[in-house]
């Protein structure tokens, strides 16, 4: 039987993986909406709004790899927007599927709904575009190859992709068809040429280390990156973004390296280093402790997820992964010169004693378990967490680039989607947590159970931090009563607790361990408990805004 | 004192009214939320989320005529995209201030948070360009003539414009100077001209009515319109998304025209007419009964915001209050020939009978007072409450072009700031209520006590009846209990109730109308309880997509 044309590509995303699909309704996607309810092998997650959506659809791609968001025309797309253009900062291939009016009704210019009534269509499309790195409308003549070329655009740059159906279009039968286009291989001379540049550039170093980034997540090459550290003995820092891409229990982990603002013996050591190999990063402000890293060009080897820079000279068409493969079957293993990453820190306080920043982001570390998923605001929470020692198989998830505050609730909704038999872990703070609350209801139904720390210390800390008088008004925040939240927003049987003491987050803590149900914990501090890192910052106003 | 680049801006935007700034606070933009906040003749209302601010100021605007949003690059812009694309197209002008990185920043390219990490600073200024009638980087050199021509492109469109403030530019004093442009006056010949014409029209008409259209209300033209009427003689109906451009408690009102899916007794009335008045109005889908309205082009006068059109010949350079002042003083009056509006209609069922929407609308219309801003949300409560008959000096906000679900909560707020003596009563579906709950918490934050309803039929009624399985899956939504949430989001006293019989509904309505604090009441209904235009439009789907 001949799919129609919404069919077809949901036939394709779930056979490169995608199986849920986050959105929200609307009469001009109601194709769309009908094609995913009607398929028995996709879920439709509906949220509350489509900016959710579009960072749940995060999250679950951060744990799946890639994403399906589904969402109507105007309203429903420029609603999404940001989110959409996170994934695009964050290397995070979403297909966002926008069901528009008809052809026929477009070409009439009619003032419909969700237009801007002068008649032209097209332009929310033009919109999206800055934000995805290919966009079509999707025709019966033409979705065959148009799907093929934007899969291969949002894998090949792992970023969004933009795919209108017009409601006229959508359920009409493909016509022709396309073989799916394979991803690129490395020319074999210069793989060799580019990975024996590296290995003999290592060969006359006499120290040496590996910043394993962001990319190595996004492009499920953990394995393959693991594999060339363990056949070269290499050590590795990991940068703020990077985080959790390599497991922190290792010999090999060094530490955070956050320039010179935070852990001065690893940037001691990594920016002493003859040769570092940045392997899919980025420089980007927090993942250079705002432009205080210093890491000579000279000595720094690159590998990008499809070329190599080595001694002044760039290899391109090399593939990320066929690199590391090639580095670990190449690289002498050698006993290279390491250090010891910090140990897990002391946890002070009891009692009555108050929720300091030195009492809590210990505590919150000794709480992670092997392979939780930590999703971590952007924010002073997020920064204390960023130096915690991570257990075996956890991993970390922070907006570092993008830093859009409200992406953590939703995106935890869609982190514990993509694995619900992990546990999930959201760390928000309660500034934050308010631009998205609302997603706390899809934990209830969809049958999760994250356990979730909202830190309250009144107001908006990190911009306390930064802002000329931490006092402004504009820095505060209307008084939920957060732990109410979970409840009136349809989540039955959690465990929810509102602490002000280290005794109450201790027992709290332990609660948590063994509730039967989801978590929602708010902690209570002072309104300038912050972390480390956070005040560091506030220290490097200077560096930090004047790139 | 020289004003700096942003307290120049700020004045300005006093002058002209504006006393409040929506907004959400961040790094880029402290410079402008410093100001706002360091003046102490404007207020800074610090919104959940961004889009919620711009639906605010949207409510704002609506009461007020004009507001401020304020967000910081990027994560923030994004956000409010979609609020601000609504504002265009129901012709708000919304100053829109966002803070960016400072020049020096931009042109170094750093990979900045807010970026996209690919050196291009420019992208999110030109994604609003669509959705703005002008905008603007501000500077010190520019920012006099530039604030001139944005104040003058926002209120000669009525629309929104776009300010970025780079960092390093906000707080520069202002260099030259400009004076405030003139808004356009009508050419005195073409005005006598058009006037004439229709005067003529007029008179050789044996019937004729009046459409008050929605620009009437935007341009603050109530009164002129109001004097034309009274002068003139003329009865007038209203379309839907110009409902409250003139009082609805007056002999000349004939009743809402919605095509041929409504009150056929205005439809034949109107359409019968030898000439139609249409004044600042849309022919959209939802104002014309799903395009079955058949206006006569030949028996038409289109009256726009700047110009006018009358026997096949338009005139332009001639401004709608103009317009309307000099027919006032040359229309003659005649006794035309007219019908009543409809009657206030029954309140059927009482005791534990269900709530339908037979006993619903009506006891709604009967709840409403003088004086009352009634924001009703998009689709089917509002399309009930769109025929209820509007006490005196009554208004009622819907976003019927943009129809943007989400909108009416956080438009309520907004013009609850805007109007604080008045009744400010919110309706909205819960579907619609989910999007933007969360800024409920800005009513007790603001110590305004507005009446929210929330019509809870389990799930989105408006698309069970358009889409094609009613019971499909993603009409669904999460099972929240509403009325717990003005106490978790820190509004204290207010009176809640959830009602699922007509006996409680009205004791409930008795209580509102005696609450000293907020009012929130969950009405619910049958899934189906529907509205007669949202049955009407289940039964018009052929028109309403295939204009």
């Amino acid at each position: 039987m001949t799919l129609t044309v919404i069919e077809h590509v949901l036939e394709r995303l779930k056979a490169i993986g995608i199986a849920d699909v986050f959105g929200v309704p609307g009469d001009y996607a109601f194709p769309v909406n009908d094609a995913v309810c009607n398929d028995k092998a996709m879920r439709w997650i509906g949220c509350t709004n489509e900016l959710n959506a579009a960072y749940a659809a995060d999250g679950y791609a951060r744990v799946k790899g890639m994403a399906a968001l589904s969402t109507t025309y105007g309203v429903g797309e420029l609603s999404a927007i940001n989110g959409v253009a996170g994934a695009y900062a964050e290397h995070l291939p979403i297909f966002h599927l926008v069901g528009t009016p008809s052809l026929s009704v477009q070409k009439s210019r009619a003032a419909m709904h969700h237009t801007l009534g002068t008649g032209d269509f097209d332009l929310f499309r033009r919109m999206s575009e800055p934000v995805v790195c290919a966009h079509a409308v999707m025709t019966p003549q033409n979705v065959a190859f148009e799907t093929e070329r934007l899969i291969h655009a949002a894998l090949f740059h792992r970023r969004p992709v933009y795919m209108a159906f017009p409601a006229d279009c959508a359920n009409q039968p493909v016509q022709g068809r396309a073989e799916p286009i394979a991803m690129p291989t490395s020319d074999a001379n210069t793989l060799d040429e580019a990975t024996n540049a590296i290995a003999s550039a290592l060969d006359q170093a006499g120290s040496a280390c590996v910043l394993p980034g962001i990319l190595i997540a996004r492009c499920g090459l953990r394995d393959a990156m693991q594999a060339m550290i363990d056949r070269s003995g290499l050590p590795f820092a990991t940068m703020f973004m990077d985080k959790s891409a390599l497991d922190e229990r290792q010999a090999a982990y060094v530490g955070m390296y956050d320039g010179a603002i935070m852990t001065e013996e690893v940037r001691d050591f990594v920016e002493g280093c003859d040769q570092v190999l940045a392997i899919g990063t980025l420089a980007s402000d927090f993942n250079t402790g705002a432009f205080t890293a210093r890491l000579d060009p000279g000595r720094t080897i690159g590998i990008g997820h499809h070329h190599v820079r080595v001694g002044g000279k760039t290899f391109a068409n090399v593939e990320l992964g066929d690199v590391l493969v090639a580095l670990a079957g190449k690289l002498a293993k050698r006993r290279w010169k390491t250090i010891p990453a910090a140990p897990t820190g002391e946890r002070p306080g009891g009692g009555s004693d108050p929720i300091t920043a030195e009492a809590l982001y210990p505590r919150w570390e000794s709480f992670l378990k092997p392979g939780d998923t930590l999703v971590a605001e952007t924010g002073t929470a997020s920064m204390g967490l960023g130096f915690a020692h991570l257990p075996a198989g956890a991993t970390f998830h922070n907006q570092t680039l993008w830093g859009s505050i409200g992406w953590a609730t939703p995106a935890a909704v869609g982190a514990a989607a993509a694995a619900p038999g992990r546990r999930t872990i959201l760390v928000t703070g309660e500034g934050s947590h308010q631009l998205t609350a609302q997603e706390i209801g899809q934990f209830g139904r969809l049958g999760l159970k994250p356990i979730i720390f909202v830190l309250n210390n009144n107001g908006y800390l990190i911009e306390r931090l930064l802002c000329k008088d931490p006092a402004i008004a504009y820095n505060d925040l209307a008084p939920w009563r957060y732990t109410e939240l979970p409840h009136a927003l349809g989540c039955d049987g959690w465990f929810t607790a509102r602490v002000t003491t280290c005794a109450e987050l201790d027992a709290a803590l332990a609660e948590a361990e063994n509730a039967s149900g989801g978590v929602y914990i708010e902690v209570v501090t002072d309104t300038y408990a912050a972390s480390k890192l956070a005040i560091k910052l506030h220290d490097s106003i200077e560096s930090l805004y004047a790139a």
